[in-house]
């Protein structure tokens, strides 16, 4: 690897560890069909004092990926939580993020992949997760709504998490071309989805509405976190579709995904959100939650197995 | 590369050669976006007495390709003719495969692909193409109708040839499963669009149709060619929509691809096409227009500029 800013990223390919002097041996087959065909499954999460954040529900959410994808992975739980471990020890920060990917593994030049399982390859990159900044809370970012669609579930399901993103990868591309710092992607009904990485929800006369699994997006597990968090302190959380005039008329939009929390949404195309176009009482009320509730999953974590 | 089955097949990596024996060291970067994001076009064709067919035409589909992606090449067609040549030297066999890879390249792990070019890897796979087989012309091959609709062009335009597969890799695994040969893939129209490598021709009364690329299809060469052939011998070439019924009614079904040529389709889920379930006469005589085609490029190819 030449590109700059890789000095403190470590990875892991199949159990070796690559440190940051050795990156550019990291490297994979081009026979892998990760990279042939995109065949391959990923999660992203972060630590917070050194401890994998909700890792089990990660580590769910990839063996179902796996599951709608008829892709075998030849490593149990157990061992993936090691090698992510293994990769996060020498880097030794407290709050790291962390990618896992698995690929179907490498094979003939085919669309095929047999009836006899390949052996997967199993990449774990990790290097320091800054902090998120202080002028998303205090100003909020701007987003677009794409152009693109994303993809319906009847031709790739949304759900799985999986090396296809160029769907996403051309919406965020509309959101760097007009200076914004991200898309939201509706589906072909006309309802929004989701954020190119997150989800995103809206706040209207005390509701707080975030799109349904139907609509065609990826079950986030900060989404479904902050779900439960909400109605346990009494607030309207509600899965609902909804247009994109309807998000313009939101009093409040923000965004929610793992390594972000939840990120205020103030202008989106040219329209600030809300009456005053900042980040609004909800959004920030629920973030607090938020960080409340990583404060205690960490706090129980550390009597209960500590990793480090 | 562990795998059998890959003793004759050359590698080239940026100019880098790997022959058969040094084919486990064939290997790109785990931050390469190829990986990450299947962020990569491709090209597969073939050569025939060691002469690239169609090579222009595939030179041109890549940077149409690109251009949908706003994906920069670093390379000339020049310098892109020489690294295929290059690999197709040392394999020395008159009928080979080709497949050209390039990726966007390798970056931070951000959806974002930056204002300045990445520098691109340049992937160029060669292998014996083994002769099509006689039953495909005697019995023709089975499909189905795939459950898996083809990704609509407001999504990701399937005229663009990326390493986002997964679409066409599940269509192409319910095949597997009805042990098929292939699927066909239908648009949310109800409209046949293609097979996941291929596209896909019927005749009826006279009439020789295959849907338009507005139906959300790759634009294939040995389509256009074998479109154009027909007409010179004025038959009925027709661009058209079709329902899978229509399909099912059809005198004669066939898919045509670059290093499949014409392949006759003589079942499509339970069944058969034709009166005869046999390949028709209107399929054969296409393929031998096409045949006869192959060798007219190929003789004046070998006039103007020999490459071998």
């Amino acid at each position: 690897m030449t590109a700059t800013g890789f000095s403190q990223t470590y990875v892991n390919i199949n159990g070796e560890l690559f440190s940051p002097e050795r990156l550019s041996e990291a490297k994979i087959s081009v026979f892998d069909r990760g990279l042939l065909y995109g065949d391959s499954i990923y999660e992203v999460t972060c630590t917070y004092e050194k401890i994998l954040f909700k890792w089990e529900e990660h580590l769910d959410r990839l063996f179902s990926s796996a599951e709608g994808l008829s892709l075998p992975i030849n490593y149990s739980r157990k061992e993936l939580t090691e090698l992510a471990y293994q990769t996060l020890g020498p880097l030794n920060v407290g709050e790291a993020y962390l990618r896992l990917v698995i690929t179907r593994g490498e094979g003939p030049l085919s669309l095929s992949f047999g009836e006899r399982p390949l052996q997967n390859n199993v990449i774990v990159i990790t290097k320091p997760l800054p902090p998120n900044p202080d002028w998303w809370y205090s100003k909020g970012v701007h987003m677009i709504i794409a152009q693109t669609l994303r993809t319906p579930k009847e031709s790739f399901d949304p759900n799985i998490k999986s090396g296809n993103y160029l769907n996403n990868v051309m919406a965020h591309h509309e959101a760097m071309k007009a200076q914004a710092y991200d898309a939201i992607m509706l589906n072909r009904q006309g309802h929004v989805t989701e954020g190119t990485t997150s989800n995103v929800w809206m706040v209207k006369d005390g509701n707080i509405l975030t799109p349904p699994l139907g609509a065609g997006i990826l079950g986030g597990i900060t989404r479904q976190t902050l779900f439960e968090l909400g109605r346990e302190k009494k607030l309207k959380m509600r899965e609902a579709n909804f247009t994109p005039d309807e998000l313009l008329a939101a009093d409040e939009v923000f965004i929610t995904s793992t390594t972000r929390q939840v990120v205020p949404v103030t202008q989106i195309d040219q329209t600030p959100i809300g009456s005053e176009g900042k980040p609004g009482p909800t959004t920030l009320k629920l973030l607090r939650f938020y960080q409340e509730h990583v404060r205690e999953v960490i706090e129980n974590a550390k009597k209960k197995a500590p990793h480090t």
